[in-house]
Parts: C-alpha cells; structure tokens; sequence
C-alpha cells in the first residue's frame, strides 16, 4: 500500500436509487463482507420478467476475498439473490434463527446447499476476515431482525437494517437502543440507515395498535372472518392467532407462502399457539362460520394468491358467502393498487364485509418515520453517513434530515449502485465504479433476458406481430410460394380482410419493385417489404406491429 | 302502454364499477336523454391499447329516440367519448362554454362536424323530448361544471356530475347550494351522485389553498420555477399565474394540451393574465431564471410528457439546471406512482428541488369527501338513490353514506353498467339489462382488437414467439426447406445458440414421427411440432413462448 492513506470501501450493489435488491459490499484491502443479497420485483415494462437480482460481477472478480454473508433479516428483498449467490461463491452465511429457516426453504426450492450457514443471535460477534460483526436486535415487520455494528480497522460502521422503534412490540423485544447508543459514544466512523420512510412525518405507529383493530374487528363479526396479509409478518399472524383465541375462533392457514412460514415459526418458537387451535384448513367444514378464522395470502391482489382466487370464486377450498368479514391488513405497495381494489370489488360483490385501506387501524409500516430516523441518529452520532434501502427522492429526504440535525454536508453521501464510497478516518469520498445493475429472471434462466428481448417484447406487446413467408428458387430468384402474411397481435383476421387483402398487395407490389430493380439481396428485399407494409399499415391503423420476413429458399 | 304504470328508466352505459367513462341514458317511453358520453384509460392488461369507450349498441339501436346529449363538464371521462358517438349520432349537444370550447377541440381533431353543439349558463333549462334540464352551478378542479335536474314525466332526477364544496372558489362562484336546496323543497324523485371520495372522510380542502402552498414555494425560490399539473385544471393556472404576478415573474406555457387549454380559456375569458404576463417558451432565454415560471404538463410522469422529458434532459426548449424548484402540482393517479417516482428521481438528480407529494399543499381534489355527500344528501333530500362515479367499494361506500343518513335501504340501487333502473313516483328496481361494455380503440381502430388479439399480445409480452418456417413438396410431402426457426422476444439468440440448435432438432424428430406414422394433415403436423417444441422449451426454460409452425408448399 506504500504511503496511501488506509481506506475502507463501501459498495452497494442493490438497494440504493430503488426498494429491493439490497446488497451492500465493505472491503478493507483483500477482505470483502457482504451484507444483505436481495430481489426485486420487476418493473411493469420489464415484460415477462419473474423477478430481479443484482449483477455481482464484481463479487465474482473478487471471489477469493469475500470472508462472509451477514444477512439482517429475511425478507425477499434481503435474501432472496442468495440462491443465485451461493451457486457461484461459497462462503460462510450468518444470521439469525428464523433468517436463515425461511433461507433455507428457498435454498432448497432452488436445489442449492445449505451447508455454510451459521445461525447467531442478537448481541453475538462473528469474524470475518478483518472485520468483527455484531447482530443488534431492531424491530422490523418480521421478527428476528438486526443491524449491523462492523468494526473496521479505521472504526466502526453501524448498518441499521430495515428497522423501526415499536415501544410495545408484540414479543416484548425492543429494538436495543442501549447497543446503539454505547457504539454512539465509543464513536461510529459511519452510519448506513434505512430510508424507506425518510418522507413520513411523525412516528410510526406500534405493531400492537393492529391487534386493537383486529379486536374490534372480531367483536363486530358475526360470521367467518378471513385475514390476509404478507406470509413474512409473523407477529401479525400471531395477533391473530391470539385474537381469535380471545373469540373462541379456530385458526386455518392457507397459501403455500403463508403455510411454510408458519410452519417454520411455529417450529422455531416464533409463533405461539394453544394446542388445538389450529386447524387444517379441510376441516373448517367442522366448524360454523363464527368459530372460524382464515389467514392467508393475496393482500396484494396478487393473481394467483388465495384472497384472489376466492374473490373470483375460483378456489378450491373456501367459497366467499354473504357474512364474510374479510380483512387485508396490508397497504397496497405502489403499483399494486388496482390489484387490490379489484379484488376489494370482487369480494363485495360476494356479499362479503371488507375491512381495508388506511383509516382502518389495520395495517402499520415496518419501517422508521422521521422522528425515529432522528432519534437514530442522536443515538450513533456517526462521523459520515450514507442513506440506503430507499429510491433517489427517499435517500435524498434522509439526507437532508441528517443535515437538519447539524451533520456537516461534506460527510453526508447520497450514493448509487456500484459507486465506491471510500473513507479514511478523517475523511469520506465518492470515488470510482465497479460493474453494478440487474440480472433479470425469468423462468430457469438467469440473465439471458437483455434489452433487445425486451424491447421486442414491447414492440410485440403494443401492436403484435406480421410474418411475411416465402419461397424463393434459389437459383432464379423466382417467387414459388407466397407471400403468405400470418398475424398475431395485431388485429383479428377475420374482421379484417380487407386490410390484410390489401396488405398482402402491398407485399407482392414491393417485390415486384426489387425485381424491376435487379435487387437479389436478401437483406435489401427484406428491408423494402418490411417498408412498404410498414407505411401501408401505419397509414391506415396507426399501428407499429413487428414485422417480419421470411425468405425459405429451394 | 295498456295498465302498465309509467315508468322512468335509468341505464348507466358507463362509470359504473369503474372510474372513467361515464356515460347515463335517461329513458321515458320513446324519449332518450343521454348524460356524459367519457372515456377510459386503458388497464395494464389492455396491451397496446390508447384508450376505451363505452359501448353504445342500446344508443344506436335506439338512435331515432335520442334528444340530446347534456354534459357535466369537460372532463375526458365525461366528453372523450363524444367524437366516437357523433360520428354516428347526431343529435344536439349541450354544455357549457368552457366545455364545449374544449369538446371543439377534440371534435376537430378527430374530424367530426361540430355544427350540433349548444352553450348553456349554469341556470338555463333547456328542453328534449319530454325532458326539461336545467344546469346547476357546481365546483370541480375544471371551471363551468354543473350538475343537472332532470324534469320527467314521472317526477324530478338530480345528477350532481363531479362535484365539490368549495366556499371560497377561485372564481368567487359556489355550487349553487340553493337551487339543490330548491329542488330537495319541491320533491326530488332520485338523485345520482358523485361517489370518486366516498371513503374520503372529512372535507375535501379549497383550491385556494393550493394558492397559499404556491406563495410559500414562490417566496423560496431563487431561479426558476416550473409547475406541472393537469391542463384541465384551470383555476390551478389561474392561482400560478397570479403568484406568478405578485413575484413579477412571466409565465410560459408548454404541453400541446396545456396550450390549448389555456388558449381557449383566455379566449372565453376563464382565465385572466395582465398584460405582458404570459409569453412565448421561446421567450423565456431573455429573462433570468428568477424571472421566470413555466406552466406544464407531465404531472402524472407520462412517458412523452413535457416534464417527463425534461427529466430525461431529453426537452428541446427546456433543460433543468441546478436551482430550478418544480412543483408537481397533483397527486398520481392510482397505477402512475412509479411514473412518478421516476420523473421526480430524475429532476432529483439533475439538482432541481422538488416540491411534490401529499404534505406539501400543492393539491386538492375536485371530489366530494364525505361530509360534502352528507350535505348534499341533506339538501336534495331524494326518494330513491343511485350512487355513480366509482369503483364498485366506492359506490358501496356511498350507498352505506346514505343510509346513515337514514334512507330506506330499498330505495337505494347499486347498479352497474347496461343494469336497468327502472322507478316509478312510489317505487324502484333493478330490472333487465342493455348491451353495454367497453369498445377499446387502438391507433385508428375502434373496436377491432378484442380478447383474441389481447390475449396474443399477453402471451407475446410475456415469452415473445418462435416461428417455425419449413417448405414442402406439394405431391410427395417431402421437407425442401428447413425447418428454420426464428424468435423474437424469447432468449438473445446469439447467447443461446445451444439451446436454438436442439430446439431445431426437436422439430426435426417431430417431422419424422409424423412422417413414420403418415400424419399428412397440415394442422396435425403442426400442432405435433407445438407440442414437441413447447415441451422441450419449458422444461429448459420455464417458459411458454408463442409456437407459431408455417407450412409453405411449392
């Protein structure tokens, strides 16, 4: 290293500009720790996309660095790129119990090992090449989440995870405030926090405020009540649970999601049930509509989530009656919300009760409002400051909340994917790039799907598609067979003859023209047939269809 | 008739269920009056389409009954639909000037005579067939809206329109509390109302506050400001132009639609702008930045939009520069968040500041919120009561309203679209139903793509096509050429040459089974080749690309 000042690197691959994909590298010369390797769900124009992970060249270029995975919770956002990770580098995985149980299911959908993961519980220390890391108990929307103190050899960095302050959690732990504040006075080099709900105003409010919504819920009822919320939300699940015992209720659970996690927190003591009030969900035929609850899936409108399928009368266990009470104890995450109002709709023309939306009381964020962002922070005192988890506008609020609090704005960084964050004791800076972006999946492939798939993809989607056969004498450039023009997409043939008729003339009239013209490249034909039928249906449609030629040589 | 007794007749075409498209057919014996003729924006799943109307099958089958056509407003939702409908009925039209400026504008650009249209103020009553409607001054975010008593046979109907309570409105003119007042006295038969805020509780604020959040963000900016809001919004640019004045700052107007908005407003004097105020965008190079406001459009992050393209730095007239404030004066419309996210992310990065969001005061809504419904119930006062304008939860929502208000349930009727309301003076029913749905126009063709040509594009957008082309000899069934494939929109061919190369021979072995077992029809080929190459590709690729075999024969 000669005379160059020490330095620590921080990488984010995922997470920052974007909700999702979280993924963050901190290197310190040839020791790599990784924090986090998430999905994201794609955007509407990226068609046919199942979900997205970010580009890890970097890690693979340097996989003989990388000491460790610490993971801070287990949501898909943090843990779902894993199976793709761990196929490609193997190294120790650290997390907490219920982490790494709901790890492991996917890990084994995907048929990858799940011999490197190492189990820790908040307070523990793990090394990791040069780095030490400590598990700190936060509150989140699924229990057994941590932040992160990594002590570096120039200081200490603090990573707050996905967090929230919920004074009265339903388990009874706390987000340990006494951890953060003894790393505030022992001095953080830098801080990573969650940005999320850097634009909220105020506090957000205690997982245990649902429970009081749901009480009321139960006590308005009169016959089945149905909840549907996120699979991931085990203390959501367990205010259910512990409000339809309060009511005499039997708890079936149904969705596969719902059903794995439930199983899993069950097993791992995460969820509480007296014996017997569970039940199988086949058996709820036993029982009349007041002594039954349903938790399940589909709070988001997902198609073929269960609340979905029951809204559309296309489930095969449980058919909506009038005197359903339904509750989604979710908000709808931007772009999901006709999603759930169609299926709010479907469900009330069942006759059923929906409880939904925000005024409700049935549904809180997991995620930090400003004034726990500021308490944060009072806390760590941290030297620099990085805002992550959140999209460029969010990062941008959290930072200038750090201002209002009295940072100086030269330690203050607003980072993106792939952009190096370099900090020596004394001071920070953005520096250069490393490879960094989406992979996208779809189906078993991974990657294979770029932008000139997708663009033909959209092409297809707006206008469909006109193919042009046909066959030519490969000697004299004489027409044998053909044109013959078949659509899809684009209109619907049968009501449509005349234009395809006079489409079909156009075609023939341009390969008239290529051979008055002495034009024998097939390339060239091509081009003018795809031109001339181009123009011909953009003038009388105002439509762009793909369209495309084949020539079949004999 | 014979001992029937008379009957009025109600049939929402559109806007029931459904936000957008609204249009109403009042019905008494051989007299049709139709209320709003609107469009839709099209659902995500309605590839490639640019957007929906109602159908008018019961309109034109009955085209020699239709008096009129009466218009709330000039709202797309409420006009758009017209230029459609007068190309096949013609019948008088009317609305008031600032609609019917607007609705001129459409009508020319799409060819259609404009010779049948008729101005009303807000108190005249007009006459068709043997209807009497009057017009009723009411607030909305466009000027020159009202809602309509309709004088039947059979007793009085009250339609609001879109409505709110503003009690200090931007042109000083109020919804004309006592002529509703006045006509709940007289006796009002049924009542149809404005359902878009039923779940909204509270009081929907004034556009005049809007006004004070412009003066804060006005008084804070030092270079130069852009507002970017609806261009139906009128009194919105109204408020710009006058914080604009009070700065002593000119305005610029950019957007095609918001140029034409403004220019037929000052035209008919619903905007005011003193002398010298407004100039032209190619102007603004002349003044400093903090002498300087542009009005315009992308509020909503339309892809082809002013602002979106200043985002994108991608504006021929306009580039952002550090220190510009915009202010997106409008809250997305449920399925446009992520629009705008982008745009703002984007402006964000290109150093703007930013002034959006539900905090920040820089919109209201044009709807009733509940209390506003409350008192409007309590001033009409009707016997019977459909809610309309909404979603179905909306219309259940409102319908719950009322009777908290105390109205018999059986005098209030969720309908739905092409449903008839029939009511006579002592009692109403949902009886029989019309042809209604919606007609999907794309680029010039209205009507011509339908679920076959919808469900294509799905399946292309999602795993895009594979074309298998071959030749054979007519007489002997003998493969003179190929079979070639090719793809679009499935995997980048070039990365995938393996999985192409066995595909191929999928085919191949398809054809020689066919041929061994003397398959010789073309559809039972194909349909082999299908299903030996969809097979074959789902297993390696989780995916299910349109297979789309074409025989050529010579």
């Amino acid at each position: 290293m000669g005379k160059e000042p020490q330095k620590v690197q921080i990488i984010p691959l995922g997470g920052l500009g974007e909700i999702g994909k979280n993924m963050t590298v901190i290197q310190y010369e040839d020791d790599i720790l990784l924090i986090d390797a998430g999905l994201m769900f794609p955007d509407e124009d990226m068609l046919g996309i199942d979900l997205v992970i970010p580009d890890i060249t970097y890690l693979l270029e340097n996989s003989d660095k990388v000491r460790g995975i610490v993971l801070t919770h287990g949501h898909e956002d943090h843990i779902g790129a894993l199976p793709y990770v761990l196929k490609q580098i193997d190294v120790p995985v650290y997390g907490t119990r219920l982490t790494l149980g709901i790890l492991e299911g996917r890990l084994k959908e995907n048929n990858v090992d799940c011999g490197n993961l190492h189990a820790v519980m908040p307070g523990d220390i793990i090394n990791a090449g040069c780095f030490s890391v400590g598990f700190i108990r936060v509150n989140h929307s699924i229990p057994d989440a941590v932040g992160l103190s990594i002590k570096t050899p120039l200081g200490m960095i603090v990573h707050t995870g996905d967090f929230k302050l919920d004074y009265t959690p339903i388990d009874g732990k706390m987000t340990d405030f006494k951890r953060f504040s003894d790393l505030g006075n022992k001095g953080v080099l830098l801080m990573m926090a969650d940005s999320t709900n850097a634009e909220k105003e105020g506090h957000t409010s205690s997982e245990r405020t649902v429970g009081i919504a749901f009480d009321k819920a139960f006590h308005n009822a009169k016959q089945r009540i149905i909840v549907a919320t996120f699979s991931s939300n085990v203390h959501r699940i367990q205010q259910v649970i512990d409000t339809a015992c309060r009511y005499k209720r039997k708890v079936a659970i149904l969705g596969r999601s719902m059903v794995n996690v439930v199983n899993i927190s069950l097993e791992l003591g995460y969820i509480h049930a007296p014996e017997g009030t569970l039940i199988d969900i086949d058996e709820i035929g036993n029982y009349t509509g007041s002594q039954v609850v349903i938790i399940t899936t589909g709070s988001q409108g997902e198609p073929m989530s269960a609340l979905t399928r029951m809204a559309m009368s296309d489930h095969r266990k449980v058919n909506i009656v009038p005197g359903d009470t339904i509750i989604i104890s979710a908000t709808p995450i931007p772009g999901n919300e006709k999603l759930v109002s169609r299926t709010v709709d479907n469900l009330l023309k069942l006759g059923a009760n929906v409880i939904y939306g925000r005024n409700e009381g049935i549904h809180v964020s997991g995620h930090a409002s400003q004034e726990e962002l500021k308490l944060m922070h009072n806390l760590v005192r941290p030297k620099f400051f990085m805002p992550v988890h959140g999209e460029y506008h969010h990062l941008v609020k959290h930072a200038k909340l750090a201002r209002d609090l009295g940072m100086p704005k030269e330690n203050i960084f607003i980072g993106e994917n792939g952009q190096i964050l370099e900090i020596t004791k004394e001071k920070g800076a953005l520096t250069g790039k490393v490879t960094a972006g989406r992979v996208l999946v779809d189906g078993l492939g991974v990657g294979d799907v770029g932008n000139i798939v997708l663009r033909d993809r959209r092409q297809l989607s707006q206008d469909g598609i006109l193919i042009i056969v046909l066959t030519m004498n490969k000697q004299t450039g004489e027409v044998l067979s053909g044109p013959d023009i078949v659509s899809r997409g684009f209109v619907y043939v049968r009501e449509s003859e005349a234009l395809m008729d006079e489409a079909r003339e156009r075609v023939e009239q341009a390969l008239e023209r290529c051979q008055d013209s002495n034009i024998t490249e097939w390339a060239a034909i091509k081009s003018n047939v795809r031109d001339a039928l181009g123009r011909y249906l953009f003038e009388k449609t105002r439509r762009r269809p793909m369209i495309l030629p084949i020539i079949m040589e004999v």
